[in-house]
């Protein structure tokens, strides 16, 4: 089911409801995220951190921001392609860490910045909820095509 | 206490350890490391990987393999350091991932490439236990300074 | 001489002729670079391309806005330390390649994400002169110390 | 015409010969390069610098570096694809930089760490001649495909 309004496949509920039925590891160490915007070139993702994400200090660990980028760009992929997106893998990752983040929730927002055939890679910047520093900068390339002889979901 | 022959200040027991006591964070999702290898230029980690880690089909998620590879670089710098390297903060991390693992462990070859007063940088080879073909390939930049505005431990 | 207004220690006109001077290779290809806007977090710098950096067709090569990248982070330290930028060096960069340029002159628009005291991370994103698509997304670091260990400059 | 033992499409002149016909700028500011070595999984590539490639001192400079290790990557794939590679283009580039160099000449030692249909990849390590220790560590990844929408060469 498209929405005529922002030509997005899936809305929040779908995107989420697919990662429980079919990504359930996702979820598995105690974090859940939360899709707050959710539109045609963007997406931002809140985790609500578990205690397997925190450093000593509450704060979230380097590989937690890892993860929460590159599901959010799981996420708009999903949004943009529906249950195509399942054939989407990552083929490359990077990450600067600029600051550690203050205890307590992490927000993500994720611009897609090319959306071709092929490949699509989304430029994300992570800040703490609420405020606006970042703590992380990163980009996400994720292949669209069934190869299997490529990776990672 | 320090290895004469190696230089290294730290062994694969001293190193588990440390993260047991003050990094419980990184085994609590069910996986656990075992150090197949320990150099004063290299670090060989294999996981063993826990149902947490694991896509659908009984391969190693992404994610997963970024936390193994940036894991296996704090490892290398305890090596070197010692209780110094708590104060070691990634700042930055790319990894490629090129095939879908097979089932099964994954291990990391790690090569120190640059040890630094400030910066040191790991490149990573990540390959299926057993196996010589590269499924992902990652560099990891650590700043060795206690600079409490840079992250991410 | 600092500007009182913005901080910075140098303005557009200081940085050229420190780089006409002290690095007069940066120029030698035929290219010239034009600063659009300088300010404490951020930076455009536009290329006026020669032949030397077109690819077949008049679009501007990969290697080309490589350079352009690390060169607007560069004048950005310039334009806030002055003559003591000379010792930062270039420790990780990376680069996307989102789509072909049309014919004619790229502008990077550079922001300063991280402003350490050690190291500096800017975000650039290419575009071509008058059009807001993104052709490259750059990330690009600098170590800000007399590390004579380490490079480039 | 391809080489039977090897396997590859072209050998060290038809690449060079191809270069000069149809990307003359890669010359064009006074460098030349040197194949050392072509194999199925990797080439090694000689910088050959000229003043324009120099910062002062006699050491080659970061951009020039990056141009090395991509012209490396396309070297290598000439070779596999012959002409057909003309079609290829970059997409994701990284490069750390670990050393000032010393003066002289520098050379790239590129492994091709993925050949697939759509994407390959290239794991670059860059030295001094004739020497072992890395000045820089880079990695670069090319998309096989005619895709109008990508960028660059």
């Amino acid at each position: 089911m498209s929405d005529r309004k922002t030509g997005l496949k899936w809305g929040a509920d779908e995107i989420l409801a697919f990662l429980e039925r079919d990504f359930p590891q996702v979820f598995r160490n105690g974090q859940s995220y939360a899709i707050e915007r959710l539109e045609p070139k963007g997406v931002s993702v809140r985790l609500i951190a578990g205690e397997a994400q925190l450093r000593p200090g509450g704060t979230v660990s380097g590989p937690t921001m890892m993860e929460l980028v590159d599901l959010a760009m799981y996420m708009m992929l999903l949004a943009r392609h529906g249950d195509a997106a399942r054939l989407c893998v990552t083929t490359n990752f990077s990450i600067s860490f600029l600051r550690k983040p203050p205890p307590g929730d992490i927000v993500v927002d994720l611009e897609l910045i090319k959306h071709g055939r092929a490949l699509s890679v989304g430029d994300a910047r992570v800040h703490a909820a609420g405020r606006e520093m970042l703590v992380a900068h990163g980009e996400c390339t994720y292949h669209m095509v069934s190869d299997s002889a490529t990776q990672s979901r």
